[in-house]
């Protein structure tokens, strides 16, 4: 069956009879009866319905960091054109496959260590000196690679996430020649081919392998272990520091919860005791203040934690925006950059910021507002209905009919928006992947937050219903994280499976009810010299099918995007309208505790291992949420001012100095939540300490090194006068 | 009459009688026979009234750069102890001298420039490096001397100014042993002993000279030339960036005040002109948002300028604040510190919160507290006092009676407090010249914030008396800034002219009638040797008083705290109530115009010469600006709400309408604020390239650098890969 450039080479280990079982444990799912019809019909159904390692023995990939697939039907030119490139202008190791089932081609990637450390040298990758050189980290250079630490073993100083990153910038980096094309595809000179065929479809796919040792340690001690603390570390080296740093922010949110939740639950306590109207109404503005104090301090907080981790993990000093490589994707014209002094793609700043101003925010704001518009005919629509149907005495199940319209416009609406939005964020072409990211996180966030929140404005301040508000605000908090993790986990988790039954279907056919009955696992073990021939089990095969197989099957990861905008709309509905359904927190931190997991379990289990990223911190979504924080402070005071405590405490008031009282309090909790802000320092006193010393050693270590270099004068250059006395005159 | 340790040196050239041409055409007061009265009783008041080239001849000092003086009656013993330990300790040059006159001792210091050269690298000072060594600032190290431009001729490497600075830091770095004590006070080991000395009136002065041929050119290119821009590169030289910056700061704000002045003129032109009601309230809107929008830019301009300023004077970056010296009088025990491992003041960063914010706070809003209280009370005062003069009949002088007191008692707070503070934040024992500034900031400004405008607060909104307010803002706006010039550059000027004249009197005599009635001015040099006998010119003294005694005689310049504070308030005049009283820029754009030059003259003829001090940006105040901007839009709301125009353009509108009404246009100008803040990007682009370019150089620079020191690998370390394309297969 086997006809590619090379056969595959399945190994049995025992890794992969854990992994085996540990498959078994994760997804088995034992429906009997019923499948047994499906799969009549559907002939690879059977696989679904049986364990997986009855249909499927994972065998690890060796010798390839990052995989690129191409397409059904590519031709083998088309392949050995990028073959031959990648040879003549990289230092990358690589070898081509064709996969026997569905006749697509793979490039298996790799690099050896001497071309990776000098990419981390070019690429300025951050590795942790020595403390004898100064400490803390710094970018690798071959010249001092023995300050560093840990470059007494050469072929495991990278570690199998940044090797993945390095051979990924010397993939980016293969770039056109003038009037080169493949495949139809007419590229532009300077321009990273690979990138460029990933975004026409000229090539499929192109992932890092997982680690598997590594991932099973993941799997035990951060997916599965609900009670322990997550290995944020392991994290951070594994899939990089911007999921790294989203995990810490999860966990740190999610215990942050903690607190309002409980103060929830017994504010939620009190409504069922008969108390004074006046205690009531008491209680609800403490509430309020309550909320806009913790998110203010919560914010805060992980301003601290965040540098705490970007510390840790070296990325608390990024380098000037400017120096840094360009996303792959941005366009340009090859010029002389006045920065580098080298041939580098341009773009004018001005160019940018007429394609932003005037076409950018325009269009923006003409789809919220377009949003915003069908949203209300929508609610008005469905109020219409239901005073409509009442006359008409139909049945309560009609009564649904505009909220189904409402659901499926609001996700039709989402899905246009967003690719209006990334096709802007394109057009607007952010030199920095990170600005571009920013960039898209504005233009989404603020689109989201009308969707999600529109019609609570509206039912809380045009209808000024308190009941229905509390109703809505549970529904749809409930609601959008139920179908938030089936959208998010089970439907790509469902599709990966049929994908991978669809493909040992077509390499060994279907599963036969012998095997089904009589599972004998791990009873002999696989032939190590890896072929893919029937095993001696009498009716049985080896269903080997490689790591690489199995994963490029799998989706590809989004990037954390979705995980901070679903947390971000979640954060809103905790500030902006808990004091009107005061279970809020409790229900989000529920949520969370299990988020954590699945997301974990997304990304070990379901989708393919993304690249890792550099990060500093939250970027965008820190300003995102100290934005929807003031809405808070500003949403929570109309509140108060409109649901009655203020006249209840003070029956004498007028309605307008109601509203004065309130924008008076509004003013006073601004200023509160700025003045806790300036006095909560955003680096916590031991790191800047820290970090202060790692810049006096460096200076120290820097001085001495140059004294080497040229010999000027034999002033003693380690000064002893720092606030130190100066030896007795006496 | 000289028995001091070395006789003055007066010396005579062009320059001095170019200086005292200057003198007189600055000073020369023509008084007469009112005068002549006034001699007979004050003998020293004739040298005030004669043309004070007649009774002081400059003789410029050499080969010093820094005055210390010592009060009358220091007892030589102490002199020579500290001579003794300036010569011990450091690599100071000293030299001692009695003042014949009074009997006060003076210390003239400098440094040889190797010893100069030292300091510069212990200080990392930041020198301009030469375009192939990677330009840009960088801190001078004496290795790569060869590295910094101008380093060819040492002597002149170093502005006078730098010199000055580095003396001081020498001066500053002589430390107490255990147990010293000096003219009964007792020094704590490890302490500075001369700012200590300062601070307890042992030492009575330290001041740095004027460079005579640069201060001229001053003074020609920059005190008097009102028409042309200011010199600011020359300033910044001259007297540190610090003070660079404040006068690039007033000149920008000077400029900025040119728009709201022309639409002021415009919109008060129109008051004249017979118009609608309705339009002259749409007018009184426009103008509100004006203001708003034309602060927001104005700060966001200065940033943007500051920017480039801080990069062409080399303080863009400073170094970690951990890092940098601490100032002479903080406080705390010598502790082998964790950042630099040596013996450090150390002073814990909790015991500072614990006073900043259960002493500090709560004192500071004790006393705004009772200020406003205190100010309620005379404004409460003058109301009835104006009531029942009425009443009583009296004359309507008495009517001044209240404001005089309130003048009076407001002076008197304000110099209280002012001495509150400072004690207040001494106590709070910053570690940093630059943060204990920012928090003395913060306290003054708050408390002068009240001070300033709580009359304009409550006429404005208890009173709700426009017309009022109008003749209060006016009459404030011209009355503080006439008065603040007068304190701020009259006074000191007489005070040092009183002195001048008294130590005139005091060496050579009354001045006789005969010089007053033939002034041959110039027509005999002063003797080159230098001595102080009578000159061969019948009646007439040589009157030569050195260039150290003459601004030993000047008052001490404080800093510029004081004229940021006025303009600070000015600022606020200007932007929270010029929709009451338009002309208030236009009365704030004269009075600076005067200001810079009157600035520039304190500095140049009053004041001694001070130290320079380094200064990213205007710090604080800046921030505090920021705040005055949003209390501006505040304010401006609250006015237009309050004073009728929603009202007459709605008449429909309940109260509760044009409140809420104002509220949205508030919140709208808010966010339109942030949005205008958010857009300007605080570097221009221009300079973010610039910036690129020498950190991408100097790492360049660096790598080849290290290419020398050892060497584990050949790798070419240049790489050509950025964006570039490879070369072609083809």
């Amino acid at each position: 069956m086997y006809s590619g450039l090379h056969a595959e080479a399945p190994a049995s280990s025992p890794l992969r009879r854990r992994r085996q079982r540990l498959g078994r444990r994760l997804f088995s799912l034992s429906l009997s009866s019923a499948g047994k019809m499906l799969r009549r019909r559907i002939p690879q159904a059977g696989h679904l319905m049986t364990s997986k390692s009855l249909w499927m023995t994972e065998v690890p990939t060796e010798d390839c960091d990052v995989v690129v697939t191409f397409p059904p039907r590519t031709s083998d030119d088309t392949v050995e054109w990028f073959m031959g490139r990648i040879r003549q202008r990289t230092d990358l190791v690589v070898a081509a496959r064709r996969h026997p089932a569905d006749n697509t081609h793979r490039l298996y990637v790799t690099a050896s260590t001497p071309s990776l450390l000098k990419w981390a040298e070019l690429n300025e990758l951050p590795k942790r000196m020595k403390a004898e050189h100064g400490g803390g980290f710094k970018e690798f250079t071959l010249q001092n690679a023995n300050f560093f630490e840990g470059f007494e073993d050469k072929d495991s100083f990278l570690t199998n996430q940044e090797r993945q990153s390095l051979v990924l910038c010397m993939i980016n980096n293969l770039r056109a020649s003038k009037g080169e094309s493949v495949a139809g595809l007419k590229l532009i000179e300077g321009q990273a081919i690979i990138p460029k065929c990933l975004s026409r479809g000229v090539v499929a796919q192109m992932f890092p392998l997982h680690d598997l040792s590594k991932l099973k340690r993941l799997n035990t001690g951060w997916v599965r272990a609900f009670a322990r603390r997550q290995p944020l570390d392991d994290v951070a080296e594994y899939f990089g520091v911007k999921i790294g740093i989203y995990f810490a922010w999860l966990g740190h949110y999610t215990r942050a919860l903690i607190l309002p939740s409980l103060v929830g639950i017994v504010y939620w306590g009190k409504s069922f005791r008969r108390e004074t109207q006046a205690e009531d109404d008491l209680w609800f503005v403490l509430f309020a203040f309550f909320n806009v104090l913790w998110s203010t301090v919560y914010l805060e907080s992980w301003k601290r934690r965040s540098a705490e981790l970007a510390h840790k993990w070296g990325t608390l000093d990024t380098s000037d925006e400017l120096i840094q490589e360009p996303r792959p994707l941005f366009k340009g014209e090859l010029q002389v950059s006045e920065v580098t002094g080298k041939l580098e793609l341009t773009y004018p700043w001005w160019r940018r910021n007429v394609r932003r101003y005037l076409v950018g925010w325009p269009l923006t704001a003409a789809c919220i507002a377009g949003d915003m518009f069908v949203m209300w005919t929508l609610l008005e629509l469905q109020f219409w209905w239901e005073k409509h149907t009442h006359v008409w005495g139909y049945g309560s199940w009609t009564n649904y009919f505009p909220k189904i319209l409402m659901a499926f416009t609001i996700g039709l609406m989402e899905n246009v928006y967003k690719k209006v939005a990334v096709w802007l964020n394109e057009f607007e072409n952010y030199r920095l992947e990170e600005s571009y990211q920013n960039h898209l996180i504005v233009k989404l966030a603020l689109f989201q937050f009308v969707n999600s929140f529109a019609s609570l404005f509206y039912i809380a301040f045009y209808l000024q219903d308190m009941e229905r508000l509390k109703k809505q605000l549970g529904t749809l908090l409930i609601i959008r994280q139920v179908v938030g993790n089936i959208k998010e986990s089970l439907i790509p988790f469902l599709k990966g499976q049929m994908k991978l039954a669809q493909m040992s279907f077509a390499m060994f056919g279907a599963v036969s009810p012998s095997m089904e009955e009589k599972p004998k696992l791990d009873a002999s073990p696989a032939p190590e010299d890896g072929s893919t021939s029937p095993r001696s089990d009498a009716g049985r095969q080896a269903r080997n099918i490689s790591q690489a197989e199995i994963e490029s099957a799998m989706p590809q990861y989004e990037g954390t995007f979705e995980d901070y905008l679903e947390m971000f709309i979640q954060f809103g509905y905790v500030i902006l309208f808990s004091s009107a359904f005061p279970l809020a927190a409790f229900c989000a931190l529920l949520n969370n505790v299990i988020e954590i997991r699945s997301d974990a379990f997304k990304l070990c289990a379901i989708f393919q291992r993304p690249f890792g990223q550099r990060a500093r911190n939250i970027g965008t979504w820190q300003d995102a949420m100290e934005v929807m924080g003031v809405v808070g402070v500003i949403v929570n005071c109309a509140l108060i001012g409109m649901s009655g405590p203020v006249h209840r405490l003070f029956p004498d008031i007028s309605t307008t100095q109601t509203v004065l009282l309130v924008i008076v309090l509004e003013h006073a909790l601004l200023l509160l939540k700025l003045l806790v802000a300036y006095a909560i320092p955003d680096t916590p006193a031991w790191l800047q300490a820290e970090i202060a010393k790692i810049e006096f050693n460096r200076r120290e270590v820097h001085k001495r090194s140059l004294s080497f270099g040229s010999s000027f004068s034999s002033v003693d250059s380690s000064p002893q006068h720092r606030g130190a006395p100066a030896p007795a005159a006496q």
